[in-house]
């Protein structure tokens, strides 16, 4: 089976978004065994947009086409499918019903627009999908042996409908081989040295495969497996996953699907601890982090962000004489670790300075980062390092870092202990 | 002068990266006055990658193929552009020299591979472009009128290319018109809202030309110009965004290329105050979005991150009696405000708390939210709305809503005041 992405929107021409919906799109295609052999990104024009659906259409049998089925004027995706399967638009009063179920229940928005009525018509023939978190309906129709879906631009949207609607119906058509792919996350190593002892697995393995994908802070290794039968599939990958298991170590802090924030949640919770932050270079980063996932509360209480001296001093009670030694240091990590543990009264506590860059801050060089952690029996454990790269790159670093830290101490990893000056 | 991208390689149709390239090379050649009508990506597939430059040397003046000038088997743009033109690869002596010229000052990498002896042969006809980063040569060449470049994927090695030699070509053979695009950000107001207060304009404008583009919690106006000069096509643009600013009032936040935290603590420093945050619903994300921001630390002080009740109790001194009453609550996220900019001494300070969802939280329905202010002078203010959608969703809204309640109390517009419960 042979898909191809369609991308609408002039916004991609003129270079003011990249197009990641079609590299989100590809990977979920890829993963469903799914070839794309095609992207096109048109702007909001009706000819040029007939012309790419036409061109997709005579070399694929899937059409994915995304964006310009918003409300507004130039949103003319449903006109352009339309035009090229030589349909008249129909309006559905089901639709309009939906649409404006939708706006009484976000009242807070106010009463529908009338433009929002554009999205009650669809090409006549087409099927269509209800939206969930937007208002923009899905569609979905057949020209010709060519199966077309056209989906929202706004990612949550377009996620939404190709996760929970179009991949299953395409997987079930494409009727042929499984894939599993397992992941495992590394973090505290970077891609070289992960690939040097994985080496001969790589050029060895054809079945299950090894990939390596680097991505900020964290290396994952990907081990597909392809058979006829899920089960058969995932026997084929669990040899492999716990070889690379075996060979990187503790570094891997998951094989399962989820990011280190969730890794960190799970052995909290499991251990019935909770956990508070001190941050001051991160600014509220691992706080946000942990709370994107849906039950922080039951483990993670709170952060103090504090990135000004003065607020370390009067937030966390650092001492004068810490500070006057300066804020990117080992001594200040650890009085925010101590502090943010009082403070909340929590089992662990987590702190990170640093300096961001581009200047040095306050002594220290761009790039310098110092993670701490104390817990409630008065163990304290800190960890310096330089970062290289810009600000966010620094951020993000430091995070993994700090998060990492405490999924150690969690999975009883031996840290020397530390202890705070007097 | 009409341009195309073609963009080559596998790793884009797998998903495993975006097309930024694209993305940049579309918004410099807008800048320079060239429309950008279609993008496309293939694999590293002769046949595909020979059908695309066909497609787009037939509707295009200028082709851009981005990638697959390496030095391994799978780069095979040269030989496409071959086959497309009808002519052989010719070897080039003195791009042999200047390849094993780099290898030899580059001495660390060791010898220069024999695979790299490719990026000498160039198809017959063809210009190069002397690499100054890399090692692969671009190619220039002309196909019946139509102009044909060829750039390394690496993002540095292309942009070294078109900037330093495509662009200024291009420019001077369009004979000069500019594009100026400028940007209206809007927060707090729907794009439906938006479009139908500016319909009239988008209908009837054709230079400058407007359009909109939704993201998540903001809502952004683009006004494009086109003329000789940039001064021109500035001249031109200027009346539209005025007309455009004057149609939808304070929501638009700024008229610059900056974010809404950007202008926040632009306006913090212009005034001189400070800020520092209570966040619950959004866990640190206020912070980490003012922090991202290089010289944060002149204007935000820090974020109490007060997840639980017992923390906003504890940490933040709320009263008993308002956290019985619900976290989630007007009373509460004064109570917040009040208490943050009491612990960290500031001039303002914002709360933030909700419930994100999927399930309700402390009575509030998922997608409730309420924000608050508190200033030095004893001032207060509240705002509580329902956000529709997913977790991400309803935090991001908070922060877009948190954050534009701090830059209009900045600039003056009137809010009225609250009164904290007894």
């Amino acid at each position: 089976m042979r898909a191809e992405i369609v991308a609408v929107g002039t916004e991609l021409l003129l270079g003011q978004i990249a197009d990641t919906n079609a590299r989100w799109m590809s990977e979920e295609l890829a993963g469903a065994g799914i070839d794309v052999t095609n992207h096109q990104a048109v702007g909001d024009n009706l000819e040029r947009i007939v012309e790419a659906l036409r061109l997709a259409a005579s070399r694929a049998d899937v059409v994915l086409v995304c964006g310009g089925l918003g409300p507004t004027e130039d949103d003319i995706t449903r006109d352009a499918i339309a035009a090229f399967a030589g349909v008249p638009l129909v309006f559905h009063a089901e639709l309009e019903t939906m649409l404006r179920e939708k706006f009484r229940r976000w009242s807070a928005i106010g009463a529908m627009p009338n433009s929002n009525l554009r999205q009650a018509s669809v090409p006549e023939g087409a099927d269509w999908i209800v939206p969930d978190r937007g208002t923009a309906p899905g569609l979905a129709l057949r020209i010709n042996g060519t199966r077309l879906y056209a989906v929202p631009g706004v990612p949550d949207e377009m996620r939404e409908m190709i996760g929970g609607t179009i991949l299953p119906e395409l997987h079930a058509l494409a009727g042929g081989d499984t894939i599993v792919s397992r992941i495992l996350r590394i973090a505290g190593m970077g891609e070289s040295a992960v690939a040097e002892r994985l080496a001969d697995l790589f050029s060895s393995s054809t079945n299950p495969t090894i990939a390596y994908l680097a991505s900020m802070g964290e290396v994952k290794v990907r081990v597909t497996a392809k058979a006829r039968s899920r089960a058969d599939a995932e026997a084929l990958a669990e040899p492999m996953v716990a070889e690379v298991r075996a060979r990187l170590g503790d570094v891997v802090f998951t094989a399962e699907d989820e990011t280190l924030e969730e890794a960190v949640l799970r052995l909290l919770g499991s251990n019935g601890r909770t956990l508070a932050c001190a941050e001051s270079l991160t600014g509220g980063g691992v706080g946000a982090r942990l709370t994107a996932v849906s039950g922080a509360s039951a483990s993670f209480v709170g952060s103090a962000v504090v990135y000004t001296a003065e607020a370390k001093g009067r937030v966390l009670g650092v001492p004068e004489d810490v500070l006057a030694g300066g804020t990117v240091t080992e001594a200040c990590a650890l009085a925010m670790a101590t502090g943010a543990r009082d403070l909340y009264g929590v089992d662990i506590a987590l702190a990170l300075t640093g300096a961001a860059g581009p200047e040095p801050h306050d002594g220290a060089a761009p790039g310098t980062v110092w993670v701490a952690i104390a817990d409630a029996s008065g163990f304290t454990h800190a960890r310096g390092f330089v970062s290289r790269g810009e600000r966010d790159r620094v951020r993000r670093w430091a995070e993994q870092a700090g998060l990492d830290l405490v999924r150690r101490h969690l999975e009883g990893v031996r840290l020397p202990g530390t202890s705070l000056p007097e």
